[in-house]
């Protein structure tokens, strides 16, 4: 293992070492996560009570537990901050932003659109990031200025964002109109009005189909961040751009846009940035 | 091949042929719409002209011919009613209803939850049915009161819609809000402020996972009889329950109720049939 001199000047030998613990981390997830997937009969607790919907089912935390246990015994001087159990501070100035399933809502529906997010934040926002599918077996990493794809049984491809000059031209994905306050829906509404195609409900999958190049914004709010902070790392290393609704760093959760294209950003943020905080 | 003696009783033997010639179609589908699915550049035309967008691609062109030439070859004298080709009355009593790409929106977007539909009419709807979706390698099939699911690479399992008893524990899915009328959205809203979740998008996959017991209740409008056919069967087949907002056959298309418990089906029915025609 290796400490961290700079989270602005990562050697080229640790990144190696990163990326290989993060497949690892993210290789003991989805192990661990898919035996509940589609099982008939899997319980869900509520965790947000009476106030809303937010299943917790035995799944996410022995998800996460298994990512933690590979974190413990590979990096065990580095942070953790999980969805599911307290946050463990580090030594090194890296700490590790996992979410063990991202979109319960999806996984308990049986929609393969759930995923791993696995995270490496340097102190200023994630330097490499991956999402995984464990079901469909895909698998997007991002971080260093490159991001690839890769599905399992086949060779790993690069990916890159695709180019979209204007809204009118671009597909928009975003979970809204589930959630979201009504400043949030209402923004999320000026934007959709202006765009070529919007689609609900993919969850972390609609970032991974931004990195690829498929789509061409993602609009949405009330994020931790461990929702955003794999997608994030993904979607940079494959030449997009995340910020919040003010153009601001995206990494710390809340409200956040993502776009393939710096131009359809530029025109997204315009109107998003005039909602109320 | 055999001919039909009247469409309520069919031969064994002719069963058996019809579900080994869907799964030759389906299987002749999947190959060529692959190749198009998350094709950097594929063009899209726009079918509906400046009402809504509607997207047609060659991907869904080749993908019918390629079932029609299955159809031609081992099946020549049913009819067959698609959505991209105009229909071919048969003399046998059966018609093909297909829909090559069931989800363009989905497909364009890279999204897996499009899906190859196949269904046989015997007159009065389906009595066999497939929704195949070739990027994950999933086959839903159901009629003659059985359904199957079966993933590339896996053994078939029997499928059977799960109980549920009340809206207040239901999953919902459906395409709205993107599609249907100010009247048919507010029959949606009304039974979306009863259950326990609802999820939006997922096409013809919902119809899958109603089938395979992962959710409850799939609520949509504006169909055509090729989008709604291949569904029906499987749900069917695994014990649900597929009609119109009226309660009356739904293998015509327009509004469909489909739901896995008999009981949830009422209630949602008791709701929907109060809305304007």
């Amino acid at each position: 293992m290796t400490s961290v001199p700079s989270p602005k000047a990562i050697p080229h030998a640790l990144r190696e070492e990163l990326l290989a613990v993060a497949h690892r981390v993210a290789d003991a997830a989805g192990k661990a996560a898919l035996p509940h997937f589609r099982r008939v009969g899997l319980a869900a607790e509520n965790k947000a009570g009476e106030t809303g919907f937010d299943p917790v089912t035995i799944a996410d935390r022995q998800t996460e537990r298994a990512m933690r246990d590979i974190l413990a015994a590979l990096r065990p001087d580095d942070g953790i901050l999980g969805e599911e159990e307290a946050a463990r501070p580090g030594t090194t100035g890296l700490t590790w932003v996992i979410d063990p399933i991202d979109g319960t809502r999806s996984f308990l529906s049986g929609m393969p659109v759930w995923g791993v997010l696995v995270a490496v934040d340097a102190g200023d926002g994630p330097v490499l990031g991956v999402i995984d599918q464990p079901y469909t077996g895909e698998r997007f990493t991002g971080g260093f200025g490159q991001a690839q794809f890769r599905r399992r049984g086949e060779a790993p491809v690069e990916i890159r964002t695709r180019p979209c000059a204007d809204l009118s031209a671009a597909t928009l994905f975003t979970t809204f109109p589930e959630v979201g306050t009504p400043d949030e829906r209402a923004g999320f509404a000026a934007v959709a009005a202006r765009v070529r195609l919007t689609r609900y409900g993919a969850d972390c999958y609609a970032y991974a189909l931004l990195a690829a190049g498929q789509i061409d914004l993602v609009i949405e709010a009330g994020l931790q961040p461990y929702d955003v902070q794999g997608p994030q790392a993904v979607i940079e290393g494959a030449g997009g751009v995340v910020t919040d609704w003010q153009g601001r760093p995206a990494h710390r959760g809340g409200r956040v846009l993502a776009a393939g294209d710096a131009r359809v950003h530029a025109q997204a943020l315009e109107i998003l940035s005039r909602m109320p905080g």
